[in-house]
Order: structure tokens, then C-alpha cells, then sequence
């Protein structure tokens, strides 16, 4: 019975893991998977990925292009992006392409888990009649889970290992085998009822980092109005041992979460026939908060004699400190919403040496002279902050990194 | 030099300390104060309080309703309730009252400070000047405070004394006084720039917990769209270590404090012409919460033979859990929607005897059989639950209170 030998398989870490989508999520849980013993492969369509993995010589970690060694595995995690299309409508093309690929591959008593971040019922209605194509049943001959993925880059206090991981099933057997699976990873596995659950356990949990995140941003809106400087408010309030969570002002929420999962929230909802004016408002407020600063911008440098020169110096371009991702950026929105307002825009960002055929501008005294306006959209730490300022050229400073500097020249939100 | 006379009464334990208002933040205020040995007076309009401290027989507390001896104080701590009109908009009558009769008996060397939550410039710009009016110049003659309450009644974990306390100013000197005083109260004191930022403080606060209590209300609805029990949901979400603060759905904010100072905000934002949509769409949700629960009772008992009774029984009638206290309780305001359906409304709590002429009904198998439906609003925990839903009748269960019992007749937001 393959239930039974995947469980023992799993008991003894000789499972063998395939992780699809090596990114920053598939990267993350392979390397956990190849630390905790298991023998791992990561699966892209992307040769330098599948490159770096096998560069890196990781122990029992191997990374590969070629799909059809699916077949050699008792596990698939699905770790592909599921981005936005333009319009803001849910992107699952590489979710349903890598589905289609499992589906070719699929062998009886396999595991197959999402761990991609989905609107309820994508694993149910969208990825699983995709592997059902192989003429496999879902939860008799493979099994089917969804549990979504918590990774945090760059958070010190807490670690993949030490983050609980929901974990949900198609049927008893499946939940029960990534129960099992996961508490080889992870100190906590947290059950829930359904695939569904799961599902929406994740969106609830960026949307209302997303919400949290405009509130804050709206609450500054206010403060700005009253000359009142909203980070002291947030640390003061911050001091309250229950009932509140701090979040900070910027230029939008970034990343592949919290910008994301909420319109896969909304659109899903009003398939639903359900508005969700809360959600939408947030949206509102986080899409409009590029424009805000490039308004504030136009305002900073029309109140300079001449106006004729328009050049601004970004400083971040990540969507957020010390990582080199710009993907999802709000820094980049900010840069298309100065781009509509025809200013001249060159950047800053020790983590991305190049990005989209323009280069990072080293800040030295004379470097900086041509700029009239400098945005800091990143909070980095290892920026030269001091010489920013002391080049008196006006600073917005969306993320309060100056907060040490007087206030001369410098704008908030 | 009044300020070190004060500074140095403080210091030595001796300063008189007189409370306007001794409702719970008032009382809890007064009996911190006696209890750390400050000699203090209770004042209030309405006897019954005035005689409820003195029969308490507390160390170092006395009230009274003779203002006169306002003059024998050395600080002057301002606690009347600054709730809304019945529009909505804010109502600081109770608070313009008592700053008018503190003005009668200004003593130069005063410390007066206002506790009472209030929209950002109230301080300065209603409340100062009626104490002006005394003849005597705030900040030079007399010192100005302002602390914003933060007393949560029931908490268990967090006390008067172990919650910190935010401090403000109008000068140098008031901010000074008020964190000495202070300090002699609590374990931390939390100074902020200026009044309007301590005010800002605890509007923030609590328009955190409406934005987010009208956030999972409003995916409490999309949950149930998809036939998902969104308690389940949040208490794996809330496994979630770092970025997530549970909040729980139910029939809309209550209290003091949540449900009015977002309005104190809105109403303030719009004489800035500042529209604040986020804050104003989480008051719609809130305020239509009760509807959708008399909506849900419509629904259910048409689903029933007959439909000529419409007799309702509500559980819990205060605005939180093991308090005797309706004022601005969801749970009333589900009542009045009930009313508006022409529901026969009846109530049990065991913590209010009698309510607005009518009175706690007992809850035993007999008086239950009158009932076509049982809607438990408040989570109070000495209810017999299992008797209610041994009865058959259909619970709506908006707070999860019936989460260990089969979900027949159970009905959840």
C-alpha cells in the first residue's frame, strides 16, 4: 500500500523530495529539506537557478531542468510564483504549467503539495483536475495537500524551523502524510480542517498585513495635515502590551505577498458576489501611494527656483532592507509614478548593481550635485545617510531612516 | 516656586490628587492613586458614586459632590466621558462642564490633567481655554496635561500599574510634573512631544482595533460565503508569529472607547477636509453588524412553521465578557435592530439584573421553550450553555462561545 511506504519512507527521511519553482520559497524549503536529511531536487524551467543550487553543494541537494526525474520522487512542493497579470486578475499560468508538468510525471502514492499562495479552492478546483488529467485519483491513488509557505527573508528572529506551518489534506491520508512530512522541518505543524482553510489562512494573514499597512498610511495622511510626526505616535502606541501592532508608513506595501494575495482575495470575493469595501479601500489606499510621493515631489521641486531640471536620486530599489529584490517593489512604483510626471530618475541601491539598463549611482559629494530631489524608498541599512543630508539636497524620507538628522529638508509622508 | 512646591508634594507622596469623574476609569484612577498613598478625592454629580467610594472604606480615598474642595488639590485629574450625540458626532459636553467648574476653583500651581479620550487639540484648544477663563495663564500659573486612559477592564494579564503610561504637556514644566506624578502610578512612563501627539496616541489605538474588528467581520462574511468556519482560520493564522494580531468577529465593537473615537477622528479629519476612507469603511461595517444579525434571525425563523412568534432571547447584554456594563454594547444595539424587525426581545445576563424596565430572564428548560430563537452576543462565562442548546432552539452564536458543541441549530456571523 503506498500510504503506508511514503509514511515509513518519510519516518526514516528516505522520502525524496522534488521542490518545483526554485525562488526565493522553493529555495528556502529545499534547503531545508537537504539539511533535515532528505534527498532533495529542485525542479526550474530557469537554468540559472538550477545552476547555483548545484553550485552551492549543498548536501543531498541537487537542482535540475529535467521534469521527467518527477517520476524518481515520493514528494512535490510547488513553490512557483502566482503574480498579478497588468490588469490586477490572478496570473496561475505557472501554477497550472508546472501542474500540467506534474500531471505528465505523476506516479500512484505520490504527495503533491502547494505551497504557493492561492485564493481558497485553487488547490481543489484548479491544480487538482490538472494532476487528475494523468489518470490518477486525488487522495486514493496520489495524495494532495496545501500548506502555505510563512518564509520571511532576512528575519532574524525567526527561522523556517522555528515558524509553525498550517498544513491541510485533500482527505485524512493526505493531511496525515504532510503532517508527518513537515514535522521533520518544522518545530510546530498547525492542522486545519480543509484545503480551503489553509487557503485562507495565508490570505488572512497578508491581507491584513495590507490593511494594517494602509491604515498606517492613511493615519499619516492625517497626521501630516496636523504637523504631527506619526512615527512618534506609532512608537507611543507601540507601548501598549495588547490590543495593537505596530506597522510603518512608506511608499506601499511590497513584495509577493501582501500587494497580491488581497486582489486574489477581491476578485475570488466578487465571484462570490461579495464587495469587500474593507479590502478594497486598502488596495485603493496602497496603489495610490506612489502617486502620493510623486506628488509630493512635483510640490518639493516646484518651490525651487528655475524648475527646469527634474533629476531624482532613488535610494532602495527592494522591496525591502538588505535583500536585492526589486520584483514587487513599491521603490519601483514610485519610479514609474516619476516616470509619469516626467522626472529624471537615477538610483541608489548597494544590494542591485543593475536594474532595467540603468546602473546604481555611487553617492560621493560630487555625485550628487546634479540631483535637485532625493526619494529614500528602501530602508537599507549600509546607506551613507549622513551624506545625504549633509549635501542640503531636499530628502523625502518615506521609511524614517533620517530620523536622527534635522528636520531641514526633509519631507515625510 | 509652585512647580517645586508640586514637584516636591509628589516626590514626598503629598500631593492632594482630586478625580472629576469617577466612572470605571475614574474609580480605577482613584484607587491606584490612594493605594500608591496620595490622599485622594473622588468627585462626581451623581450621589450614588460619591457614596459607592466612600462605603468602599478605602486608605487615603473620599468622595464628593462639593467642587468647592477641587481648591484643596494639587492635581486635578479629568475622567468624564467624552462619548457621541446621537448623530454621531462627538459630544464633549460632560467635559466642557467639568473644565467650567474646575475653572470656579483654580488654585495658581495646579496641575490639571485630562485623561478623557478626545480627538488631537482638544486639550489645547477647548479645554485650556475654558480653564483660562479662571484668570490664570496655563503652563505660567497653572500646568496642563494631557495622559490618555488605557485601563482594559478584566484583563487578567496587564494592570493599571504594568500598562504604560503615555504623558504629555502643554510646556517644559506640565510635562515634567505629569511624569513625576505619574511615574509614582506605574512601572513605565512613555513622554511625548505634545499634547496633540498623546491625544493622536490613543486615537490610534483604538482605531486600530475597530479598522481590524470590521476587518475579520467583513472576511467573516466571505468565510461563511464559502461555507468556512473563520474562527478556525484565525486561530491558525494567529500561529503565525510575527505580523498578525487576532481580532474576532461578532456583532461590532463596544465600549467606551472603540466604537466613538474613531468617529471623534472622522468628524476632526473632515474639518481638515481630510476624507480618511479606510477608517470611515470599518465605522460602516461596524455600525451595520447588528442589522446583519437581526437579518440572519429574519431568515431563520421564517425558515420555521408558522412565523407568527417572533420571540427572541439575547445572551449577554454588556459590551464584554464579566462586565455588568450595557453602555455602548453591541449587544444593545442588536436589540434595537431586533426592535426595528418587531422582534418579542427578551435578555439574559447574569451580571444585569434589570435593563431598560425589563428584566434578566433565568435560563431553565421551561422559560426556554417560549423562545423561536437564541442569539448570544456577549461571551460571558458562568451561561449554561449546555442547557441552551439542549433546548433545539436555533442559537446565533456570535461569538464563538458554542464552538465545542455539534453544529446542529448553531448558527455563526
Amino acid at each position: 500500500m503506498s500510504f503506508s511506504r511514503i509514511l515509513k519512507n518519510i519516518a526514516a527521511k528516505k522520502a525524496r523530495v522534488g521542490i518545483v519553482g526554485i525562488g526565493y520559497v522553493g529555495t528556502a524549503l529545499a534547503q531545508a529539506n537537504a539539511a533535515n536529511g532528505f534527498t532533495t531536487i529542485g525542479f526550474d524551467i530557469n537554468p540559472g537557478r538550477v545552476e547555483q543550487i548545484n553550485a552551492s553543494g549543498q548536501k543531498n541537494l541537487t537542482a535540475s531542468s529535467d521534469f521527467s526525474r518527477l517520476a524518481e520522487c515520493d514528494i512535490i512542493c510547488i513553490c512557483v510564483p502566482t503574480p498579478l497579470y497588468p490588469d490586477s486578475k490572478p496570473n496561475l499560468s505557472q501554477l497550472e504549467s508546472a501542474a500540467q508538468t506534474i500531471a505528465d510525471y505523476l506516479q500512484p502514492g505520490q504527495l503533491v503539495i502547494l505551497e504557493s499562495s492561492v485564493a481558497p479552492g485553487t488547490t481543489r478546483n484548479i491544480l487538482m483536475p490538472i494532476l487528475e488529467k494523468s489518470g490518477l485519483t486525488a487522495g486514493r491513488d496520489f495524495f494532495l495537500s496545501f500548506s502555505p509557505e510563512r518564509i520571511d527573508p532576512k528575519n532574524e528572529k525567526h527561522s523556517f524551523k522555528s515558524i509553525p506551518k498550517v498544513v491541510s489534506g485533500l482527505n485524512h491520508f493526505s493531511l496525515s502524510l504532510a503532517r508527518s512530512y513537515y514535522q521533520k522541518l518544522v518545530d510546530r505543524v498547525v492542522p486545519v480542517s480543509s484545503l480551503e482553510a489553509a487557503e485562507l489562512t495565508k490570505v488572512l494573514e497578508n491581507t491584513f498585513r495590507l490593511v494594517n499597512i494602509s491604515f498606517i498610511n492613511e493615519m499619516a495622511t492625517y497626521a501630516k495635515t496636523l504637523k504631527l510626526n506619526i512615527w512618534e505616535i506609532i512608537e507611543a502606541a507601540n507601548t501598549k502590551p495588547f490590543g495593537f501592532l505596530a506597522h510603518y508608513p512608506g511608499p506601499g506595501a511590497g513584495g509577493y505577498c501582501i500587494p497580491v494575495l488581497p486582489y486574489y482575495l477581491y476578485h475570488h470575493a466578487r465571484s462570490h458576489s461579495l464587495q469587500l469595501p474593507l479590502v478594497k479601500t486598502a488596495i485603493n489606499i496602497n496603489e495610490a501611494q506612489p502617486e502620493k510621493i510623486a506628488q509630493l515631489a512635483t510640490q518639493i521641486i516646484s518651490k525651487k527656483a528655475g524648475n527646469l531640471k527634474r533629476k531624482v536620486l532613488m535610494v532602495g530599489l527592494s522591496y525591502k532592507p538588505e535583500v536585492g529584490d526589486p520584483r514587487e517593489s513599491a521603490a519601483v512604483k514610485v519610479w514609474e509614478a516619476l516616470d509619469r510626471r516626467k522626472f529624471d530618475v537615477a538610483y541608489h541601491d548597494p544590494y542591485i548593481p543593475k536594474y532595467n539598463g540603468t546602473t546604481s549611482v555611487e553617492v560621493t559629494p560630487q555625485t550628487l550635485t546634479v540631483f535637485d530631489l532625493i526619494i529614500i524608498t528602501t530602508a537599507h541599512k549600509n546607506i551613507a545617510y549622513a551624506q545625504l543630508v549633509s549635501s542640503h539636497i531636499p530628502v523625502i524620507d518615506t521609511r524614517n531612516v533620517l530620523r536622527k538628522f534635522p528636520d531641514k529638508h526633509i519631507y515625510r509622508l
